[in-house]
C-alpha cells in the first residue's frame, strides 16, 4: 500500500515509513441490511469488511486463515480503530486494501483503507492488532512459515 | 402462550391446540444498528431475537442453553419462518413470547410472537424447528431429563 | 430456476409449477463474522443472503433496487422463510439462486436456493414475501413498468 | 467514570484528568449469534455495544438520542476505537460503562468500559469520536440546550 503523503497517520506507531509495503485489494458492495436508519453503512460493519479484507490477505499469500486455525493458531484481535471519512451508502462499490504493517512471533498488526468505486476517495482506514493464541486462549508463538508466507 | 383463535396459525404442523402451553417473555429494545435505512429494524434480527427468547426459555427451565452445550447436545435450526405483521423501530421497546410448541427426543419446535410496549399489538411471530446434534453434527437423541425440564 | 421433482416444497403457495421461471445466481463466501460458536454460519445470516441476492436479481432485470427506492416505492418483507439443509462454514463458496415466484401489484414472492460451491448440494432453500409501500409505510400499487422489468 | 490511575489511557487526546465525570452503566449479555467460531463474542459487536450505551446515556440525561434525531441533528462516528482484554462468551453478564470524555458544539466523543459480571475484570475499553451533522450530511453545530443536558 502506497502511503500517502499527508499527516493523518492515526498512530506513531503505524506511521513507520513502508512504501514498499504490498496490499492486496478485494472489491465490495454495502448490503442493505449494512445500512441503518441514517441511510449509511452502519460503524461496526466496517470491522467486519477489514476482517475479509484479511481473509482474503491471507489466502492471497497462500496461507488461508482457515489453514492457520486448523494447524490451532487463532489470531485474536487485542486492538481494533477505524477512522470514517466518507459515508458509504446501500449498494455502493468500494475497495478494501490490506497490507501487513508488521509481524513478529507474538504481534500482527494489519491496516485498511477502504476506498470508492473510482479509488479516489479515501472512505475510511483503520488497523487491527492481533496477538496468536491456540485453541484455549493461551497465548503462542507464530510458527516461522506462517509469518514468512504472511511477510512474503 | 395462550394461542389466539384466530386463523393465522402459519402453519398446519403449528395449529394443534395447544391453550394450556407455557410461554417465557423477554423486554428488548430495538437497537440503532439493527435498523435499515427504511428506518424500521432489519428483518434478519428477528431471528436473532427469536433466539435470545430460546437463551431465556431455557434459562426459566433452569437448563441453560449453554449446559446442554456443555453436555454435547446442539440444537440446530433446521426451519425458521417469520411473519411481520407491524414495524418495530429504533428505541421502540417490545416482548418477545416463546413457547414451546413440540418437542421429541430428534426434535425441538419453539413459537414466538413480539408484542409492543402495551402488548395491545402483535409485531411479528414465527417459530423454529431444530434437530438435536453431537458436537460432529451428528443426529442424537435429546436425553430424558433435558426433554422433561423444557416440558416443565 | 428448474424446481427439483421432489415433493419437498415448502408451502402448497409456493410449490406451482414453474419449470420455465428464470433464477439469477451470486456466488459468495461466508464471511469469519457470520460463523457462531457452534462453528456454522449463524441462521440470520440466510435472510441477509437472500437479500442480497434480490438486489442482484433487480440488478439483472435492469431495475436496481436502489432505483426503485428512489421513485418512492419499497418492498417491505412480510414474511420470511428458509429450510436449512446442510452448515455452511467459514470460508465456504456457495451461490445464491433468486427467482421471482410470484408478481402482482400489491405483492412480490422470491423464492431462493443456496447451493454448494460443486452446486451438487442443496445447502438451504426458502422464500420471502413482500408488499409494496410508500416511505411512510402506506401500501402501494407495483407501477407496470417495473413489474414488467422483474418479469421480463 | 472514576478513571482509573493506570497508564492505559489509549490516547493523549483522551487521557485528559476527568475523575469528577460521571458514567452511566447498563447491564447486558452476549447473544449466540455475537459468538463467532472461535467460541467469543466477535469483535464488531463491541462497538454494537457502545452503540447501546450512548443510546442510554442519552436516554438517563433526559435527552434521548431519537428526540435529537428528531429535531434534525445526527451524531455521526468519524472515529472508532476499542482495546479487546478479556473474551466475552456466549450469555456472559458484562456491563457497559459510558461517559461523556468531551463535548463542543462540532464534536462529541464518548468513552466506554465493559466489565465483567462482578465488575472486577476490565473486558474492554474504546471510544467513539462524533460529529454533529443535519439529515443532509452536513455539518452542524448542536444547540446548547443540548449539549447542557449531556453535560449535566
Amino acid at each position: 500500500m502506497k502511503k500517502s503523503q499527508n499527516s493523518e497517520n492515526f498512530s506513531p506507531e503505524l506511521s513507520s515509513s513502508s512504501s514498499s509495503r504490498t496490499y492486496i485489494e478485494i472489491k465490495e458492495h454495502v448490503r442493505y441490511s449494512e445500512t441503518d436508519q441514517m441511510g449509511v453503512a452502519h460503524n461496526k460493519n466496517y470491522f467486519e469488511w477489514f476482517e475479509i479484507g484479511r481473509t482474503e490477505f491471507c489466502r492471497q499469500k497462500k496461507i488461508p486463515y482457515k489453514s492457520i486455525e486448523d494447524r490451532g493458531f487463532f489470531l485474536v484481535v487485542v486492538e481494533a480503530f477505524c477512522r470514517y471519512k466518507r459515508a458509504l451508502r446501500y449498494d455502493n462499490t468500494f475497495f478494501i486494501q490490506v497490507s501487513l504493517q508488521d509481524i513478529t512471533a507474538k504481534k500482527v498488526v494489519f491496516s485498511y483503507q477502504l476506498l470508492s468505486e473510482n479509488k479516489k476517495q479515501l472512505m475510511a482506514k483503520g488497523y487491527t492488532i492481533h496477538i496468536v493464541t491456540n485453541a484455549k486462549s493461551e497465548v503462542k508463538n507464530f510458527p516461522e512459515d506462517i509469518i514468512n508466507k504472511l511477510k512474503s
